[in-house]
């Protein structure tokens, strides 16, 4: 890459150069990143970003992102990037403010796709009020990675009378999600080149600060919540019986799967309740709020499809039950086999 | 793997498993990195940490690192990457509080180098004074990435009389290198097997939040601080000399650098003032300051080998000038070319 000339970003590519921390380096982020994440604290250009907050306790969340392919239906690795540490945030009952976003690229990785990605962080940042404060690139050489990774660190507020943590379940409370399960998964693995299926599946990815502020608004008490991302809504709950010491009894009926996500399912044989979601939330609340509670949800665009799919109940075993319709049931345990690797 | 045996952490490999939010990611957590982190925050096994601040500025700093070997004289990619992000949030002038860990794995990675890695990190911990509060892995096929990539997020917090910006060099002002140059870089680089140099040199890597608080503590204003880790003290004081709108003249006699250092850069055509370290910081402060803030540095166990390395000058075009003892200067300018990648 001749240093004088600007960036190619239709055509060019990473280039070892640019993880250097030499001139390389700050033509990326002068170029690519600075316009895109538009903020002051990033334009200082310190060695971190030096930003006000709002009195209460800090939340502070983190995810790694290999999702592959890096473009699917409905969204990408960027935006995907922002909206699991915003939701992971949001999932403290916490205010999402700041992010950091480090990215490691491997050499030769097309700048137009890595534009592509930027700028859907930035619309996603920009949807979920949060500014990326911070950030790190490193390249690696070509082979040393898969195109781009993305990890990114939430900072949030969360409100002293908050008090949301997984290990507040309470037999009789009910459990509730905030809309149909398994999306993006489902919308991922049909997308890999190597099924070739045609769906019109679309990632449910998308940032629910906004639903769990509006749930906290209810005045009803959030005992827990959780997205159900990698191993989906089964392995959140059990892990939320677990932790509170509790048992979960699932209503299989009353559980939202859209019809084109069961059809991938069944075809490559997995379960939905194994699937992940980046754009819903399980909420356990106690019985005598959950109406008013859905209410709410169902009020909020990103909650329309909420619903009650289940109760805590009393289990030294702390299992996680899924009842039939006809009357059967069967253990629903943690993800053991059948992995979905780098579905996020 | 068997998922109802303990992880072998002596033998046992990496598995896709391991990154699929199931069991086995949770056996992960629960036997490798919950011993390792030990604290309230981690193990509440939320979505993200909830965690008390002081009151202040909060500062927020990322890095990945993605360092190759991942083994070198003096260190290692784990405690590296939390002495990398500690000295981020330090050169703000703040006081590092907390981490999060992302971890992204390539699929059999021996377990007893994850272990390694995760001890190291945690050990760097105790010594800076923070804790991992929350974290992340994945885990991508073999050959989609290279061994382990590690980011980290550090948030601190900075008294409001505090002002260190990379804008506020003034002309007069010294500069000063908290030791040796280039150390980190080299022993990186002579490990490297392609080249397979013995030398007794190992890397710089260490925290430096305490020496920084010792030189908050002489009183003396700083101006900027900065940690000249990629692209070395001459990207590092570009970049100040830019943001500040002045020039940096440099004595070359007065710059520390090692017989082993040179020697590593003399066989590998480098320019010490171009190489990595991970433990050194560059600092400028007004020149009726300088000598207390220079004792104050040597009495600190990490600030020993400081010393006056320059002189911040008005110059419009804002050049990094190294003046040879000799008489004669040249001009140094942001890293272009002979890039060192994966050095951190």
């Amino acid at each position: 890459m001749g240093v004088g000339l600007a960036l190619d970003l239709r055509h060019g590519c990473v280039d070892i150069n640019m993880g250097a921390g030499g001139l390389a380096s700050e033509r990326l982020l002068q170029e690519l990143f600075l316009p895109a994440f538009d903020n002051v604290a990033l334009q200082s250009l310190g060695d971190g970003a030096v930003v006000p907050m709002p009195p209460g306790r800090l939340v502070v969340a983190t995810d790694a992102h290999v999702v592959s392919p890096i473009f699917f239906p409905g969204g990408d690795i960027g935006g995907l990037s922002v909206h699991g540490t915003v939701n992971d945030v949001a999932m403290m009952g916490a205010r999402p403010l700041y992010l950091s976003a480090s990215f490691i690229l491997e050499e030769g990785f097309p700048l137009a796709d890595l534009k592509r990605v930027v700028d859907s962080m930035a619309a996603a940042c920009h949807e979920a009020g949060v500014s990326i404060v911070t950030g790190d690139t490193k390249v690696v050489e070509k082979g040393g990675a898969d195109g781009v990774f993305i990890t990114t660190t939430g900072v949030g507020m969360v409100e002293e009378s908050v008090g949301i943590a997984p290990d507040r379940a309470r037999p009789g409370d009910r459990v509730i999600v905030s809309g149909p399960i398994g999306e993006h998964g489902a919308a991922v693995l049909a997308q890999r080149r190597e099924l070739g299926l045609e769906t019109a599946l679309t990632s449910d990815t998308q940032p629910l600060h906004g639903l769990v502020a509006a749930m906290l608004e209810s005045g009803v008490e959030l005992r827990c919540l959780r997205d159900p991302t990698r191993g989906g809504v089964a392995s959140a709950l059990n892990e939320l019986a677990r932790a509170s010491g509790v048992g979960i009894a699932l209503d299989e009926e009353s559980i939202p799967v859209g019809g084109e996500v069961r059809g991938v399912c069944e075809l490559l044989g997995l379960d939905p309740l194994y699937v992940a979601c980046e754009g819903r939330l399980l909420a356990i609340c106690p019985a005598d709020g959950v109406e008013r509670l859905l209410q709410n949800m169902r009020a909020h665009p990103k909650g329309e499809g909420a619903a009650i799919i289940g109760e805590v109940v009393e289990d030294r075993d702390r299992l996680l039950v899924l009842h039939a319709p006809w009357g059967g049931s069967r253990i629903v345990p943690m993800l053991t086999g059948e992995p979905l690797p780098r579905i996020c």
